[in-house]
């Protein structure tokens, strides 16, 4: 069938550029090698993907089945050779993109996909635990693109402040933690830094799980639940807190990361004592971080 | 315009009947002129309405656009003549949907709505809160409707086990209640009955928030928050517990609902220490209730 | 640690039975080992669980973490020996329920999961398409297991009613199908049966693509694009019709089947026309249908 | 209860500022007293609502109930005297926090709300259609508030490139407009602007409602759908070309508003031959896009 022009191509009617034309919602599977992972759970990952690029004033349509032949490439190359992440996978989809729409200026990628992962009770026991894992690119023609790499963690957190309060309510004198309120958190830390740093997503998992009053488990048997209880409260926590706690982790671990990395941490309480949610976020720069962690020795 | 024949009326293709056809998801306010609560907050309640009639095996079609009139005709009615209830809305929509649809032989409607309601903290300040209406109604031709009219709180669980756990493991002696994991608990309670019996979604609110550990509020200061706490884990319940104790409050309460009515009541743990929900649920009729509670003082 | 005795097991204050008490939303991967299906893409199935068991009237309270030992025991079996479908998993599941929950009479299962599967576009070109895998079981003690198996599908329907109203308005002649409205539909169909029967999921999905105007498709270059709307409209269908369509390729196929399988036939269309959407559904027995389809001979 | 002193005002312990604290979700009736609206239905809006302030860096955590004060003392003026719009809602919302935060430098206010409309269907009949209403607004210490309005509303796209296709495919000549692929669309359009500045959501609306290939409707008998459909494929359009006619209903409408207005335009088309969405966004301050509309002529 010799099908004459594309409607896309068409010039003359328009004048306004678009930031972002593409596709959003696209589910794929992405085969990827992580090292040291049990890889029959998490060698083939359920990824759902917004993929955009820019449009200039002057042409009427962005070509999207373009951009979901490349989602279909990066993922049948991923069948051959597993992927080495998916910040790797979304950095070589914004290449592509720019390749194939030779129109286009800039190349967005987001990528979101369930990730399970081993971990231990406080007193031992084995257990299967979900996350979140959260990877983009970002490119303009003729720079190198950035990649983005985070996860979505949930944890638990005791209030501080109602710790506090009921102590003095009741009169109590320290021994034994006290009861607060204490809910369901969910964290996210997301990296934005040059293509050709290399990350771990467990790193990063590691740090905001660390960050919670307690890390949270599906599977808990009496004592270890007691436990999990026991060791919230000995460190209760406010939205506040588990940001500042990621931030602290990650300055304090990553020296070989360059300033220029973009740091975004959030954290969302989702209060047993109200309908509504506790929330707490900061955006910077590595370099800001570092200088705001250098500040704090003089301050004290 | 004179268009020739409904394609809905077509006939000899088919040869299934149809359990329900309608739409679903259709926005709608309905004024609604409750007694006794504030009418500027409430007077019209912002409604998502499922509206469906059957279909006979020998028609192709249901006339969907009937639906939708009979929406818009009870609606703008609310707005001359505030309507006494959503499960009263609910009928009404039933008994026109039989009329408009002469080869229906069953109508269902099911009606969601937010509402806020004032209430007071532990300490006596003024809060408002938000709850979600449950109505709905049902009729098969020549019987009457049954209609069903219900209630979504949100409140508060403390979980009683890992609140003994921690007392046998920190060897705590009575006194302060003890800390334990706390969290977001969503319950429901629906009750349907016939058409002409009269009940108030308050009472229900009422039932539901006196099931929880303690109720949540939107607005705390200090003192309350602390007090919420005290209280909750003064009270600590399962779902199983919220559940039960709803089931109680109804077969306390109302004496003068005949024992077909039926129940459903339902609580959902937003677990803080699990990424996981708890659940507990109770269906039955009035009847079977009052049985079971006659039973219990036997078993004693 | 000796902890004393468990609070579920307490004894005295009840007197009401509760009908399901158990965890839901817990995910999980369980290995399936599909017959003919890329297992690189399948392998491991990202399950989302709803686990329930009854509670009598004189307990306190469900063991719930005996719900999770129950799912991490089946998902570690099949990393070892790949189950041979989600129903079966459902199935295992509640056996298991019913003896660690000594005191239940009834356990209920519910899992989804998302599917990817190969699939043809008109033209012939391979794409990957997603669906969603439903999976149940239910059982009282004493009982077989009835279990469930099902697929939810995305496709699309253009509307007959419309096509013929503009067709009117127009004076259009035959020849080409006319323009209608067109919008994405999700068509659910579920059956429930004795545990030893065998069935595909690939099938059923396979009677519901069937039942569309036109399945969907990720990856669509111009000629195809053209060729799925002019599919589309050669076969325009309501709600009622993608139902009906899916019963009666269920009664054609199935004559293995005995009359007490259940079956659920749901469609729901996200409307281009309006904000709400569209909705058709049967449950029946397949004797009723079976049945039903007998009388269609009569009539005509 | 003489509480000793406040966690949160707690120092020494942190070194990093947060750019973002507060609580999100928090539902609240708003009595807004628009012009020309029917106040039965729109005289108070049920709003979510997320609120924030910074907080510096040596302060362990804020005072999230004065969050929650700030909307109480905002929704009962309101109640008193309705607002005048929910941007000046959010507006006020904003001074109020920096007052109550006294150590806060920024704050920031999101506002969503259901909004119910009167429209007329292409034959003239009245139909009440809903769309959602956002506000916000957002200040530093020391600078005047910038506050935002804007709507997201539901409508239809009919594929401009499947139509051109099928037309080749069929050999069509002109005359009668020829079928394509059509789907539901949700687009929105916001403002962001000095503080001083009124506009009226009401405008908004009917400017996105113009660029859809046709508006949808929640009650449509048959000739009236039929002339939707009609009018839909008269008019093809992506979801670029949506954006793009917003942006030129903006420029060519808003002379008096200067040229620091930021605007954000998105058209997000879910697409009925894909089970993914089509997407398309443009973000730009009005100056720029004036300069844009002037280059046009000169390409020409």
């Amino acid at each position: 069938m010799g099908l004459k022009y594309d409607v896309q191509y068409k010039r003359g009617d328009t004048w306004s550029k678009l930031t972002k034309v593409g596709v959003t919602g696209v589910r794929k599977p992405v085969a990827v090698g992580r090292k040291g992972v049990n890889s029959t759970l998490n060698g083939v990952l359920n990824c759902s993907i917004d993929i955009f690029v820019d449009l200039p004033a002057d042409q009427k349509g962005s070509h999207l089945s373009r951009n979901v032949e490349v989602l279909r490439d990066v993922v049948e190359e991923s069948v051959k050779t597993p992927a080495t992440g998916l910040e790797n996978v979304a950095s070589d989809m914004c290449k592509k993109l720019l390749v194939h729409h030779e129109y286009a200026q800039t190349a967005d990628v987001v990528i979101r996909a369930e990730y399970f992962r081993e971990s231990k009770t406080p007193l031992g026991r084995n257990t299967l635990e979900i996350y979140k894992l959260l990877a983009g690119g970002s490119v303009a023609r003729g720079s190198g693109v950035r990649k983005t790499i985070g996860v979505e963690a949930i944890g638990m957190t005791a209030c501080p402040c109602a710790q506090q309060t009921v102590s003095e309510v009741l009169g109590c004198a320290g021994g034994i933690p006290i009861m607060s309120h204490n809910q369901r958190n969910v964290c996210t830390a997301m990296f934005t830094m040059d293509d050709d740093i290399e990350m771990e997503a467990d790193e990063i998992i590691d740090i905001v799980q660390g960050a919670f009053s307690s890390p949270t488990y599906e599977l808990l048997k009496r004592d270890d639940e007691g436990q999990v209880v026991i060791n919230a409260h000995t460190d209760p926590r406010f939205v506040e807190d588990v940001v500042r706690k990621v931030l602290e982790s990650i300055v304090g671990k990553y020296d070989r990361l360059p300033d220029n990395v973009e740091i975004l941490v959030k954290s969302e309480s989702e209060e047993s004592i109200h309908k509504h949610n506790a929330f707490a976020e900061r955006t910077a720069t590595l370099g800001e971080l570092r200088e705001e962690y250098r500040n704090r020795t003089l301050i004290r």
